[in-house]
C-alpha cells in the first residue's frame, strides 16, 4: 500500500489549498465585476419600487420562495450528503466533499447561470430566486458525484464543478431559453443532465482493478442509517424542490402537491419490487434509499403541469418499479459489458427516471387544452397562451430537449473524463478507493469499539 | 431459529408485492375516480377565482400553511421514524416500516378524510390542508406502530393501517362535524386514537414468551442517539403541528406559541422526575426521548384557545411529570398484569398527555368569554360566537369527544388484532422479535467493528 | 474511581430535580404575573386591529417571521446539541444538556429581555419576534456550553443558564437601546458575548489533571459523523438566523442572501487551509466540523447592511482562514499558557469571528450613504435617516458595542466561574469529566459491539 500510495501520491497539502484559493479568488473577482443586488434585494431599488408601485413588503419575493429554497438547501447538503453516507469507511469524504463541492457550484453556478441568461444591462442581479437556481445546478454536480463516489479526489471533484456548472448553464438555457421547453424541477436540466454527466466521468475513469477495495464498497449497519437520513429527507423535500421556482400561486400548490403522491406511489412499489426481486424475500437498503426517491425525479418536468393527483401516482409508481429493477439487474451489466461503474446508481435513480419525466411532461404538454388550464396557461405554457406555438409542437420541443441534454452531458462528461485522468490530481489508488483515511485524519486508536473489544 | 422461522415463514416475497400493489391499485382507481384539484391548486379554476374576487398570488392556501406542512412532514418521517430506532437490532424496520405505512396511510387517509366529510359534488377536492390532514391521519398510525413496534410484520402493518385510516376518519367525522368539538392539534383524534387503538391491537397479539428476544428489545449507544434526532424534530415542530389547520392570522400564531412554552416546561419536568426515580440519580434516556414530547400533545386541543403562555406552561409540566412516571411505573405493570406489550410506551406519550390535553380544552372551552376572545371567538368557537350553543354545552361535548374517541380507538384496535392473528402475515417467531435481519438483507461480516475487533 | 466519586458525588438524585422545580416554578409565577399574548397572538386585540387598520391575516407577523424561526429553532436543539456529539463517550450530554438548558433558557429569556427591553403597560407582551430573540439569547448560551463541555454538570449549566442569560439582557438593552448600535444577527451580542462568558468561566473551573480523561475527549468515527448533522444544519440555516428579526422586505432577504455566499467562501477557505496545516496533506474533521461556519457568525452584524456580495464573499473567506488557524495554533497556546481549556473551540468559531464581524459591521456603517441606501436607509440605520447620527458617528456606537459586550461577557464569565466552583452542583471529578456514564444510564451490556466481539 505504502509504495502505491506514494506513486499516486495523494497528499493534498498543496493540491488543495493551491485549488481552492484560485478558484474562490477568481469567483470573488467576478462577483465584484457582475453580480449587483436586484429589485427585492437592494435598500434603494426595493423601496423606490415600493412606494411607485404601490407595493407592499409581503410581495417581496422572499416571502413567496425562502422557505422553498430552505427545503432545496438541506436536500443539496443533508439530503445528497447523508445518502452517500452508506459506504461502510467513506463518510467524512461523503458528507465533506458534497460539502466542499456544493459550497463552490453555487458561487459558480451564480456567474454561469448568470452569465447565459440572466444579465440586466451587463450585470448579474441577483435574489433568492437566483439562490434557488444556484442550488438546482449544484444538485446535477452532486448526481455527478454520485456516479464516481469514492473514486475521486477532492481536486478532481472540484475541477469537475467548474465544468459541469458551465456546461450546465449552456444546456440550461438551449432548454429554457432557445426550445422554450418547460423544466421546473429538472428532470432533463438537472437529473437527466448530472447522471449522464457522471456515467460519461465514471466511465472513462474506469477502474478494471476496482475489486482490490471492494470490500469496502459496502454499507454497514450505522451507515446505512445515515444514509437514511438523507434519503428522508430528499422525499420529504421534493415537493419543494420541484415547486421551487414555478409561478406564484396555484403552481407552486398544484407542482408540490403532484410531487406529494407520486411520491407516496413510488415508495409502494420500491417495497413491492425490492421483495420480490430477492431469492429469500427481503427488503435492500439500497432500494429503499434510492428508488424510493425516483417518483420525484419523475415530477421533474410535468409537476406543475395539470397531470393531475392519480396521474401523478401513475408516474411514481412506474418510477419506483423502473428503478428498483435498474439497481437489481442494469447496475451489474453496465459494469461488466458497458465498463461503467457507477457507485451509487445515479443511473437508476437520476438516469431512467429523468427519461421518464421527460417523456411524461413530452405528453402533458401535447394534451395542453384552454378548457382544463384557463388563464392558467399563461404561467404553464406562456407561448401556448399567446398563441405563439400549439400543444403538439410544444411537445416536440420537450421531446428535443431530452435528446439535446443527454448529447451535451455524455459528451461532456466524457471530455471532462479525459481531463480527470492525467495523473496529477491526487487521485487515490484501486487499493484505496472508498477509503476516509487517504484523505482525513482518522482517529482510530480510540475508537469506541476498540476499546470495548480489547477489554474482552 | 430455523425451524421456527420456517414454521413462521416470514418470508415476504409474494406478500408484501401483493399487498402494496393490490393496494396501491386500489388507491389509484378510487383517485381516478373521486380526487380533483381544489380551487387553490387548479389552474383554470384558481385564476377564475383571482380575477373573480379580485385575489392575489400571496392569498393562495400555500402561503398560509405549506411551511407548517412540512414541518409536520418531517414529524412523520423523520421524527416518528428515527425516534424508534433505540433498539438495537431493529433500526432499518423502524426507519423502513415507518416510510411504508406512511406513505401508504397518507394516500388512503386522503380518499377515507374526503368520503367522510370531504365531498364536493361527489368529488374529494384537494390541496395543502388536505395533506396535512393526511399527515396528521398518518400520525396515528404511527402511533399505533409504536406500541406493536418489533413484533409484526409490514405486511400487518399495512392491514393495519387500512382499518386504522378508516376508523380514524370515521372518528375525526364524528368529533369534528357531528359534535363540534375543537380539537386542531388532534390530542383526541391523533394521539388518544393512535395509542388506544396501538394497545388495543398489541393487547390481543400478546406474545407470552416475548422474553425470548427481550435481550434485543433493549438500545445500544449510538442507537440512543439516532432516536435523539426524531425526539427533537418532534419536539420542534410540535408548534407546526398544533398550529397547522387552525384559522389563519392570530389562531395559528398563538397555538405555535403556546405549544412552544409548554415544551419548554415539560422538559424541565421530564429531566427532574428522571433523575427522581432512578436510584443512582442517572437520567434515563428513554425519558428525554419520549416524555419530554408529552407537553406537545398536550396542547393539541386547548393550544388554539385563549390558555395564555403561563397556563401552556402549567400544562405542559403537568404532562412531563405524568409521562415521566408513566413510563417507570405503570408500563411494567400494563405488561404484567394487563398483558399489554407496549414497545415505545405510547401509552405514556400519547395516551395520558392526550386525556390531559382533552381534559384541559374541555376546561379552557368551558370558560370561553366574549370579553377575552372578542371577535376572535368567531374563529375558535364559530358556534359560540353565532349563539348556536354556551360555554358549558361547548365543554360536554368537548368532554364526550374524549370518551367516543376511546371508545372507538379501543375497540378498533382489539378487532383488529384479532384479524392481524390470522397467521398468513409473515408475523415474526417469538425469538426473533426486534430483529431487522429477518425482512431485511443485513451485511454483517464487513462490518467495521468486527473488522477492528478480527484485528485485536 | 468510586472513592473519587463518591468525594465529588456526582449523584443527581435530589440536586437536579430540585433545580429544575424550583426554576421552572419561579418561571411559571413571573409568567402569570408578567407575560401576556402580544397583538399578533390574542383574539381579541389582533381581530380588533384588522378591523381597525383594515388589515389581512397575511400581514400578521407571523408570516413573515415563523418560517425564520423555525430555523433558528433548528440551529438551537438540532445545530449546536449534534455539533457537540463528536465526542467519544459525550452523545447523551451533549444532546440531552443541550436541550435542557436550551429548555429552560428560552423561556428565561423571554422574562428577562422582556424586562430590561420589552415592557408595555408593566407586562411583557410576546409574538415570534420575541420566540426569535429568546432562542438567540439561548443560542449564547449554548456557546459558552461548548467551552465548558464534559467538565460540568447539568445543575451548574442551568445556574450558568440563569445568570448568562440575565446578563445578556442587559447587555442586549445596553448595545441596541442605549448605544443604538445594529447587531440583527448577534455578531456581538451572541457570539461574542457567548465566547467570552464560556471562556471566562472555564478559565476559573481550570482542571490541571484534565489529561486524566483526555483519551475521553476524542472523537470516534460515527460521532463525528453526528456532528456533521449539527454543522450542515448550522451551516444551511445561518440565513435564516442572520435574517430572522431585520426589517422586513429588502432587509430580510438580503440579510439571508448576504450570509449565504459568506459561507459558501468560508467553506472553501476551511478546506483550503485545514490541508495547508496539516503535515500529511489531510483534512481535519474539527476544522470542519466549526471553522466552516465562522462565515455566518462574521455576518451577524453586516448582514443586513449593504455590504454586496462580493463583500460578504471576502468577510466569510478571511473569517475561515482566522478559524481554522485558530484551531490549529491559538487553541493549543490559550491552554498551556493561559489556562482557557475551550474543549469545543468556540473562541476560533464565535470569538475571533465574531470581533470580524463587529469590525466588519463598524466598517460598513461608516459607509453608509443615501445614495445607496435611497428609502431603505430607514430601516437599516434609522438614527441616520432621521438626522439623530452621522455614519461616522453610528460607527463609532458599533465599535464601542463590541467593546461593552467583551467587558461585561468577561467579567460575567469570571464571576459565575467562581460560583460554580463551590462544590455542592455534582460536578465531575478529573477522571470522569467526558464521560456519559456518570450522569445517564448507558446499556454497555448488550451492545452490539461487544455481542459481535464476543462472537469471534
Amino acid at each position: 500500500v505504502g509504495s502505491s500510495m506514494a506513486e499516486y501520491n495523494t497528499n493534498l497539502r498543496l493540491k488543495l489549498p493551491i485549488t481552492c484559493i484560485v478558484m474562490e479568488v477568481i469567483v470573488i473577482i467576478l462577483f465584484a465585476v457582475f453580480v449587483r443586488y436586484d429589485t427585492d434585494t437592494d435598500a434603494r431599488k426595493w423601496h423606490k419600487e415600493k412606494s411607485h408601485d404601490n407595493k407592499s413588503n409581503y410581495e417581496n419575493d422572499f416571502y413567496f420562495r425562502y422557505p422553498s429554497f430552505q427545503d432545496v438547501h438541506v436536500m443539496i447538503f443533508i439530503g445528497f450528503g447523508f445518502l452517500m453516507t452508506f459506504l461502510q469507511r467513506y463518510g467524512f469524504s461523503s458528507v465533506g466533499f458534497n460539502f466542499l463541492i456544493a459550497a463552490f457550484s453555487l458561487q459558480w453556478a451564480t456567474l454561469m447561470q448568470g452569465f447565459f441568461h440572466g444579465m440586466h444591462n451587463g450585470k448579474i442581479e441577483i435574489g433568492v430566486e437566483s439562490m434557488i437556481n444556484a442550488d438546482f445546478c449544484t444538485g446535477a454536480v452532486l448526481i455527478s458525484f454520485g456516479a464516481v463516489l469514492g473514486k475521486t479526489s477532492p481536486v478532481q471533484l472540484l475541477i469537475m464543478a467548474v465544468i459541469e456548472v458551465t456546461l450546465f448553464a449552456i444546456n440550461e438555457f438551449l432548454v429554457l431559453s432557445v426550445l422554450n421547453a418547460k423544466d421546473a424541477g429538472g428532470s432533463m436540466t438537472i437529473h437527466i443532465f448530472g447522471a449522464y454527466f457522471g456515467l460519461g466521468v465514471t466511465r472513462v475513469l474506469y477502474r478494471p482493478n476496482l475489486d482490490k477495495s471492494q470490500h469496502k464498497n459496502c454499507s454497514v449497519y450505522h451507515s446505512d442509517l445515515f444514509a437514511m437520513i438523507g434519503t428522508i429527507y430528499l422525499w420529504m423535500f421534493w415537493p419543494s424542490f420541484n415547486s421551487a421556482i414555478t409561478a406564484e400561486g396555484d403552481d407552486q400548490h398544484r407542482t408540490a402537491m403532484n410531487t406529494y403522491y407520486s411520491l407516496a406511489a413510488c415508495t409502494l412499489a420500491t417495497f413491492a419490487i425490492s421483495a420480490v426481486v430477492n431469492h429469500e424475500g427481503k427488503l435492500d437498503m439500497v432500494h429503499i434509499q434510492n428508488a424510493a426517491l425516483a417518483g420525484g425525479v419523475a415530477m421533474g418536468t410535468a409537476g406543475e403541469m395539470m397531470l393531475t393527483p392519480v396521474g401523478s401516482m401513475v408516474v411514481g409508481f412506474l418510477a419506483g418499479i423502473i428503478s428498483t429493477l435498474g439497481f437489481k439487474y442494469l447496475t451489474p451489466i453496465l459494469e461488466e459489458k458497458f465498463h461503467v461503474q457507477d457507485t451509487c446508481g445515479v443511473h437508476n435513480l437520476h438516469g431512467m427516471p429523468g427519461v421518464l419525466g421527460a417523456t411524461v411532461g413530452t405528453i402533458t404538454a401535447s394534451l395542453a387544452s384552454a378548457e382544463v388550464y384557463g388563464e392558467g396557461m399563461k404561467d404553464v405554457f406562456p407561448d401556448i397562451y399567446e398563441g405563439k406555438t400549439t400543444p403538439f409542437k410544444q411537445a416536440m420541443w420537450q421531446g428535443l430537449s431530452m435528446g439535446v441534454t443527454m448529447g451535451i452531458a455524455s459528451i461532456g462528461g466524457i471530455l471532462t473524463g479525459l481531463l480527470l485522468k492525467v495523473p496529477i490530481y491526487a487521485t487515490p489508488p484501486d487499493t484505496m478507493c472508498f477509503e476516509d483515511n487517504i484523505y482525513w485524519e482518522v482517529c482510530l486508536c480510540h475508537s469506541f469499539c476498540l476499546t470495548l473489544a480489547s477489554n474482552v
